[in-house]
């Protein structure tokens, strides 16, 4: 079941300020929870499950504002009233599945799953019910595919459902932001279309305005992400980044970022391909760090992908095709080159653009 | 009556490089004007008139990249077949007009008219024809308001529809280019608009590559243009630019930018005037060399425009209104502003989006 508030999108749906939120400093940014006045309300659910797809973040010339989700590929999270846990707080009991991590702490206020679900009930205002928590991690950590976001996005749908879905889309990024903040910086190009799924560009910060930028619904659009077995931790993967960018090249980004949004809403394939390679800046820097990297994009594109670059920070490679099959094989040239030119073993995988974003699976009623 | 060549435009037109045009290098640039390979056409008509309009470039975060054409507003060319020129060339007979100037040569190679006409003439193969060109200024000159490249768009189209309308845009926007690159540096966002008509988005030079962003024909949209007394020479506000950008604020303007594009193909004034406001890297550093500009730009946001900023390199101050009598007062309000703070007179028009750029407006059969 698709989360109401989804339907009510528009092909360019505009989040502004909402004046009634006020927006207090957080200490990260000069930035904010929503206070939501609503008193506090009832669970509706005994217990709910929620699923977060991956993200690919950046898109080429998108670097910072523009990411998007894909289908079939995410974090899963169910979320259950539990009095044995103090009421206003929240419990993680379990972390399991595929990408389970010794590296996630069960710490609630040191985990993304736990400090978007805190969040979501600081902002549903919940002092009176005790929950508990369990995450299954179906995207590896540091992969560039949004593992944090999907874990946030899934954590802070789930409260806001299991308490009859109050919070809006927007209000649901913020309550992802709190987690992101702490783990990669303040943006969110991961956890917008986490939640809202389809491409989100993220027009400001305070206040946070969104656009989702709709890609034809009678059109299909194929990711091919190639995951190397290698660490690119987003802090170094930013610290690769100019501070100061030429200004030809600060113009030539700017054109592709607008024929970028111009080719998602036009649904034209082969434009958002070419837009998709065509950064200056970003990926110049940062695809030396990531063996084998260039002789993986020059693959994809030999072999009839419309684009290549980056995912978010990498190290998946990320190229857009049409077909099925075109999918295939121009991921298997990747993975060859992964293994020929960086010596990196990889795993190829062609999927669909999410256009839901998070959303309820399951629920048991009280 | 429209040129044909513009009937064909889809909501996004994509102008890739012709294969069939190999493109030697010019000097003044790694690029060139397309050898169109045909037999020398036969003068359809004796004599034609055409218009191209005034065009607004830069559009805050498009600098450089993209414009837009503005109705009613414009420079007409006529051009006739001469037995008394020589053949193969083109003499400026007459320059006339409200804004016709001593600043303009009647010297072919050293007029925007002149320029263009002859670049069309050459990739048209005409040797045994000679022409005579006269120029009707309807633009000031250094206004902000593309006024070189409505001569030259008004002259490359005059001499095609003469021979039967052989080059399609992308050709016609190279042969403007040629007296683009003279005047004010190889630029093609006035020039691409002027032709072509609406908003045209420079995606590369080399080749060039141009999108048409269609705004809905059904919704209208209009500038209020103020241009004060006031020189703002385009090499100056050039020498004003930063060389280099943050990363921050190139991230910001390149979010605006993609904002900007969704909300003219959204047809959404709002995000369209908020977007045009938000330049922070060009706008900051040449407001302050135009006497009252931040002044102008405050006046017409409290007057009730969607946005304002600088228009091209300047002087003029384009704003974006819904309806007539706001255009009206928002005009009213800039003028007095531009007096008020940078003690300067000014002129106020409400100008609509122009969709169909450079047109026949009549011809003489032969």
């Amino acid at each position: 079941m698709a989360i109401s508030f989804l339907s009510t999108f528009k092909p360019i749906a505009f989040f502004p300020t909402q004046k009634s939120s006020p927006t207090p400093p957080l200490s990260c940014c000069n930035l904010s929870l929503p206070t939501v006045t609503i008193t506090e309300p009832e669970p509706v659910f005994t217990s709910v499950q929620t699923f977060a797809p991956a993200t690919v973040a950046n898109l080429g010339p998108g670097f910072d504002f523009l990411g998007c989700a894909v289908d079939g590929l995410g974090d899963h999270v169910s979320v259950t009233v539990d009095p044995s846990v103090h009421p206003g707080e929240i419990s993680i009991t379990e972390i399991y599945g595929t990408h389970a991590s010794s590296k996630l702490s069960k710490n609630p206020i040191w985990n993304c799953a736990g400090i978007a679900a805190i969040a979501a009930m600081k902002m549903l205002n919940i002092r009176s019910v005790g929950l508990s928590l369990s995450l299954e991690k179906g995207l590896p950590l540091g992969s560039g595919l949004g593992s944090s976001a999907a874990s946030a996005a899934a954590a802070a749908v789930a409260v806001n459902e299991l308490f009859g879905g109050k919070l809006d889309s927007r209000e649901l990024v913020l309550a992802g932001l709190e987690s992101e903040a702490k783990v990669s910086g303040y943006h969110a190009d991961n956890i917008a279309p986490a939640i809202m799924g389809g491409f989100v560009l993220i027009r400001s910060y305070d206040p946070l305005e969104l656009m989702r930028l709709e890609f034809p619904a009678d059109k299909e659009l194929l990711f091919v992400l190639v995951s190397p077995e290698f660490e690119a931790p987003t802090k170094k993967m930013r610290a690769a980044l100019p501070l100061e960018i030429a200004m030809p090249h600060h113009v030539w980004n700017c054109s592709q970022a607008g024929a970028l949004v111009a080719s998602i809403l036009g649904g034209d394939l082969a434009g958002l391909g070419k837009a998709l390679s065509s950064d200056k800046i970003v990926e110049p820097k940062r695809a030396p760090l990531i063996p084998g990297m260039e002789a993986v994009k020059k693959a994809a594109l030999e072999a009839g992908a419309f684009g290549c670059t980056i995912s978010g920070a990498g190290p998946t490679a990320v190229a857009v095709v049409e077909g099925e099959e075109r999918g295939e094989e121009v991921g298997r040239r990747m993975v060859e080159a992964f293994r020929r030119e960086g010596n990196l073993e990889s795993v190829a995988m062609v999927k669909r653009l999410d256009r839901i974003g998070a959303r309820l699976v399951s629920s048991v009623a009280r």
